[in-house]
């Protein structure tokens, strides 16, 4: 629960902003309210920056025509990238904030860029979670059906230059652009409750350091970047129960506090059963063979972004699939594409196969007939895979367990043995500016929030690249706002 | 925002309990306090009693061996019912909740009867939405698959004595007992904030009435019964936005106002993205056909109870759904059943009808052909349906728009146009005694809540009954709590 000015007496520490949370938008919070002249001071609970952001995968979602698309070969607007994200991180995906994120979205690369964050102006061009190359140019699935006929494709993932995952890298760049800026960064503080003052607005927060108790009085405002709630069990289950039991992509600390505090202090909450989901399979096995569910039907063309397959699997399908592929298919993948996931059961025919892994024959059977008769044609009437990836397949099959899992080569990855590795995308509701709403949809005075502790511009879909995207973008609108600014950076 | 104690001065009225809302829950609620010997007062904004509770089919789910159950040669215990629930109510249902409502479920049967009211001893036995008959007894998915094979089935739905709708007969009747209790019942009575005392307790509450303001105190607490928040297309869109769109089951008073005022003084909700799902169709003609997805597929055992159909077609297919039948399979069907429900599509082979309606025509071919080649055998290995409904499929064969919806024969059924009826089943978080938590979980003093402006017995699954079940039981349990006894009745 919040306490009140009245309470606390004299603040032991003051500042003009304070952000909550050194992940990618509590560091792009804190680099522009100190830009804007605020004095800011940043309290991280554990002892260094990073939080979730730096275990993961480093891509930004950026487009409209950057100059890594541009050298790429890539025409791209902010119109174009704005119908792709409606599309894909709907239904009801949050337009006014893909608006501003879209408009701004190069000037955004360029902040990136100004910060140390590196780029190389090169694509990687096949379904992937993390590409094993330093390639900065991705594709997010706007090149797949339905995206290709909603918006002009163009690949909109931005990779760091880092061989592999790149959130290491990201959050090494902006923390040293933090240390260079006039922030007064500490570590090991744990917040605790936020400080009401006498207009019901946001005065301060108490932390804890070490046991000791102290209080931070925030003369224009708390901004709280403090990551999600997926390890948060209690909330899980209240909120988003499809996801308890899961894997975890997160820091361990992604425990909902922040949205908690806010809410104690009567602040509103926006789509919170929804998550990312980084299913446990290899998106270039899915593209070559296919994805069935415990009827052996498909459900999803396999080419796409493999974080819409994992939400078609968990939220539609139950987490009960399986992937399904021929020898050629599986041979024609790359080792370092593989992960170390090999065939859990072979057979000579679709049928036998089925019977293996408990789906009924006469379906997977059908299943892989029909998609043979079209693929020879090029064609998926079913699921419309793109004709790159269509081929029909022949014995010997292989069928490989999700819930088997996989290994990723790099820490923080989609990881094994639970069919997925989530993070939740629900969380605080806020304007563009960060600030955070109360249930009649009014501002909270004095609090503003971004990153994972916010709904941001997603509702249920997801895209890799949209949360550090929208966390390092809305991040700064929240602490420009914070310390005084229209917000706009 | 809640308002003080210390701002309102003097109470124009005063109570002991004060419940909130006159459905079914405020009934329950109010008929218990008066029982327990508390002075009880009653404020609903309409002018009478009923909410929409009364525009509803009327069902009630219980079990364990009621008097209907055992006159119709059905054994069933508290184990088996409650085994059901967990299963069709989940995944992550409120075991405790079901624990209780399936131990003291024939006395919550008790009870009604002795409220007045009736079920006749005869079983409706073929799935429906609401039977053309006044039977007192009705399955609600309970022998169908899986539920047939993770408990003993019985069926459970219990349905007072009316043609079609029970609502009215059942909101008749408990608003009888009210009248003849010591309640105070007022109406067009709009509350408009909770009071809170002190101790951040609940006091009591500012109403409206007439566009005159009045003042409630309730010694002992106060009793939220209003209903969920179907009718807030604001709500809808934060928490459960698959739903908005689509048409509503209610009164048209299901705003959510009662949740936003506790969650205003502190209360923790739940599972706010579930809903009831009453699809527009007839049972009937998918137990004798099929019901396919936007790829030609089935998706479930057709013969199950419709609202879990309803779930599977919105949350796992985008309600992007076709009711296919052929000749003899319609003509069966008997005309007060059909509920003027006709072909949209006819055509003389599945390909064909695929073609008409824009569907992949080799997959639906191919799902018609593998469910005729095993219902020749009365199986189906894909979706389990009982033999009792398997029969290969034969020209002609016809399609039904599921979006161009049907009329029930009576005021606030499953109505058209829409694809679905719904309304939402998350809400506040409360103990099994209907005391509100708030968000660690501790209860707000003074402030009790049952029904729909509740997360009750479900998590996300739903079966007819259950709400009025669940509205009805907690009731008693949340009027006895509030007026201050240990909460069991």
């Amino acid at each position: 629960m919040p306490r009140h000015v009245d309470e606390i007496g004299s603040f032991d520490l003051e500042t003009d902003v304070l952000v909550i949370g050194y992940g990618c938008a509590g560091a792009a919070a804190a680099l522009e309210a100190a830009r804007s002249g605020a004095r800011t001071m940043l309290l991280e609970r554990a002892g260094g920056p990073g939080g979730s952001s730096a275990l993961s995968g480093g891509e930004i979602y950026l487009g409209g025509g950057t100059p890594i698309q541009r050298a790429c070969g890539f025409t791209d607007t902010p119109e174009e990238m704005a119908k792709f994200l409606l599309a894909a991180l709907g239904p009801d995906a949050d337009d006014e904030k893909i608006g501003h994120y879209a408009e701004h979205s190069v000037a955004h690369f360029e902040w990136l860029t100004e910060h140390g964050v590196p780029f190389k102006p090169s694509l990687w061009d096949s379904p992937s979670w993390v590409p094993p190359s330093d390639d900065g140019l991705m594709w997010m699935g706007e090149n797949s059906w339905p995206y290709n006929e909603i918006a002009v494709p163009a690949p909109r993932g931005h990779r760091p230059t880092a061989e592999g995952f790149g959130g290491r890298l990201l959050m090494e760049r902006l923390a040293a652009a933090v240390s260079a800026a006039r922030v007064d960064a500490r570590f090991d503080s744990y917040v605790t409750n936020l400080v009401l003052g006498a207009d019901r607005g946001v005065a301060g927060v108490v932390a804890r350091r070490y046991g000791a108790e102290f209080t931070v009085r925030a003369r224009n405002g708390v901004v709280l970047t403090t990551g999600g709630f997926v390890d948060n069990e209690e909330m899980l289950a209240l909120h988003a129960p499809q996801l308890v039991g899961l894997g975890k992509n997160s820091d361990g600390a992604d425990d909902g506090r922040g949205i908690l505090m806010a809410q104690a202090a009567g602040a509103a909450v926006k789509h919170m059963s929804a998550g990312q989901i980084g299913i446990s399979l290899i998106p270039g096995m899915i593209a070559r063979g296919m994805i069935v569910n415990g009827k052996g039907q498909r459900f999803i063309n396999e080419d796409t972004y493999p974080g819409l397959v994992g939400q078609a699997a968990l939220f539609r399908q139950g987490m009960d699939v399986w992937v399904i592929i021929d020898e050629q298919g599986y041979e024609a993948i790359p080792e370092a594409e593989r992960w170390g996931v090999r065939p859990t059961q072979v057979a000579d025919s679709p049928g036998e196969l089925a019977e293996l892994i408990g789906l009924p024959p006469s379906a997977l059977r059908s299943t892989v007939e029909v998609y043979n008769r079209h693929a020879k044609n090029g064609e998926d009437p079913l699921c419309h895979k793109d004709s790159r990836w269509l081929r029909p397949l022949s014995a010997p099959f292989a069928a490989i367990s999700v819930a088997a899992g996989m290994n990723a080569p790099a820490e923080g990855g989609v990881e094994s043995g639970k069919g997925a590795s989530v993070f939740t995308i629900g969380g605080l509701r806020t304007t563009v500016h960060g600030a955070v709403l109360d249930l009649d949809g009014a501002a909270i005075p004095g609090l503003f929030a971004a990153g994972r502790a916010t709904s941001g511009l997603h509702s249920w879909g997801y895209v890799s690249g949209t949360s550090l995207g929208d966390g390092t973008f809305f991040g700064r609108y929240a602490g420009r706002a914070a310390a005084g600014g229209n917000g706009t950076p």
